[in-house]
């Protein structure tokens, strides 16, 4: 294995891993990337391999426009999608994707997670936004490059930012989460099927639970971006 | 142990223990066999022994018409499903029957699973049939025999193909699942097991939830099974 | 250690380290007993004694009018329940006690589980009864020892044979299971929580799923209790 | 580490931990605490530091003014209301906050959870009461020391006493539960959990589902706070 990309590999590897031990994926049915500003490459997982053989050597590095620059597996069929995102979201170190149960029980049903409590409002104060099933047109052309363009278009028809925002739901699929590196993409991807399976379970309990209320928001935004920021359990 | 069926009966043995390391049974409720097509003969799991005491060399060799070939023990109660699948579907080289919760949920509700979203889509792209509870003068003839016509009827009636649909529920009592090998047909048990449980929640957070559109179907089709298939994750 | 009622105790022992394995106790919720016919002694869990410190000696042997036999420790407060169905049921020779979930749930539901599938009817072939909560007077009086009658009068109300239905859930309390041993009281424990979850999840997906017809439910008692039983997956 | 509080924080320590282990915490989703009456200060978890990584000697000190006492870390951000249930309870000797699934969807639905059987009552003899999200005014306030607030007003206007209730639900947070030591309060937290997934699959089950009868309420109560108390399973 060449030296210069190892620790970008490792990182992959082990949030690749981190996936797997959080419950998250069974078989392959997931794959975490991560980035190398300096190099503009990213190492992502490669197609296929099931988490109890993959090895740091596997991981294949990518530059943005999908090119091979290390490796000798086929890289994750949905690069293209996380390929899509680093080149257009400049600050985010890590991508991750999975199947995980209540986060595509949201995603097939279409709808966005609301705000519910504050488990929800300690990691973003807007709800969890379900990007629309993908225009017929797109689907037939680049699919995956296209379900980057789909999750850009969702951030802009609702007006987030992705810095505020760490995940995403797209309808009928699954969720992708980002951070500032891999591991942190990881911890996204847990925070929101544990806030997607919490939301399912309070609307079974009372199908008209409120939204959490505007000035609870604003504190829980605050306790933790704001200037005096304090929060940590 | 002979050494004739050796291998075989390894490979049905590993799938066996993998069906309960997987969570996908509980005490005896499960069976996978493995086929021999060269000598027309299937391996499968003795009847009533609890997974943590099975032993390879308790496998039990049958031909297709459910005589003992080679094995001390008698064989799963479900044998005769298993050995009439294996006669009339010629490419089938692994069967896997479990009572895995959410399977046998759907199958008690007496319902297909709609295909909602790609997890479902990536494996098969119709809904997932449940096969009719069995006419009453077939229960009092030969029951699991009958329970094989039961499952090719359905697929007759459905018009659909067992190498494209490897899962299949039987009314009232759960999944048989297939594949090219007796770990693939664990496999499919166990992608079943979680499209049924995402099924379940989905409808409940959308009980109107859309079925996959047909774009989207066809595109997971073809980046499977199509001319330049490169799914993978 | 006295010699006498050792293997009894033992085998209690083992039973109540069984319950905690399978996930159908937390902390003290819940103890198994066995039964000594020749002696007419029974050994039980002591109270309040977590799992995880107890030892076959802190298990009390008592006879069926609660007497103390054996045993240093106070017996669980459920012990009049389990001498008074020793003393009314003479082919039993252990019971399991537990306030597993699902079982709970459809306890404090007040509904008997119906028998939707296949893997109820290998077990039992009616509904799992649920004794109504106790009369006002009897909860007065010597309530633990009231429930064993309670039991009791929803067999006889229900025409049932605790020969052939070996589970009940007391409405508002919990499940009761018992067996030929301490081993197979647990058994039917695991298997009661089991088609309780299947049942739950079968009304989620349709609220109107019919019972099992029928010709299934006598095809299933006679191959697991008719003179050619062959049974065993 | 001075010796003056290691017992405390080895206390408080381990009952973190035990969250962890029982499953009701993620990441750092949780607290627990630990007070020292004699001297007037209690130990609680630092803010933000992972289970796998804590020590004892990372637990912070502090008195019931929120000033440290002794410790290098940053306490929990939940540590003021702690401090205010000390100051006014003087009877309780750890509390515990969680994020655990089921208690959380029942703070989210806004609902208290009502005494629907004897696992309940076993423990507590009323709902499970749910505090009504904070007023506006308390919120732009000291949040953490205002949930304190709000904790005891949930208790006067419910005429409930935090002897016999040793858990509460935040409106659209979480809970909160103590008892004589932080082991208790660890214990406490389980049982709510619990407890809250039985309500909530009981109310699946049947929507219609009623409250315990006063009748076994009484009998509960008394069994295990009565004069002749005996209960222990």
């Amino acid at each position: 294995m060449s030296t210069k990309y190892k620790d970008l590999k490792q990182e992959c590897y082990e949030a690749n891993m981190a996936l797997n031990a959080l419950g998250l994926v069974i078989y392959t049915f997931g794959n975490v990337s991560a980035v190398d500003r300096g190099n503009s490459v990213f190492a992502i997982k490669p197609s296929g391999v099931p988490y109890d053989i993959l090895k740091p050597e596997d991981i294949v590095v990518l530059d943005f426009d999908n090119m091979v620059v290390e490796g000798k597996l086929r890289p994750s069929s949905d690069t293209k999608t996380h390929a899509y995102l680093y080149k257009n979201w400049g600050d985010i170190g890590g991508i991750a994707h999975t199947h995980a149960t209540y986060s595509v029980a949201w995603a097939q049903a279409q709808q966005d997670i609301p705000i519910f409590g504050t488990t929800h409002a300690d990691h973003l104060t807007s709800d969890i936004p379900c990007a629309s099933p993908m225009h017929d047109d797109l689907i037939q052309g680049d699919y995956e490059h296209n379900t980057g363009i789909q999750i850009l278009d969702c951030f802009n028809d609702k007006g987030l930012s992705y810095k505020d925002v760490e995940m995403v739901l797209i309808g009928n699929h699954g969720p992708f989460s980002w951070g500032e590196n891999a591991a942190k993409a990881v911890y996204n991807s847990k925070v929101l099927e544990t806030v997607a399976q919490m939301a399912t379970l309070t609307l079974q309990i009372n199908p008209n639970a409120p939204r959490l209320k505007a000035s609870l928001i604003k504190k829980h935004y605050e306790r933790k971006h704001g200037k005096n920021a304090y929060y940590g359990q």
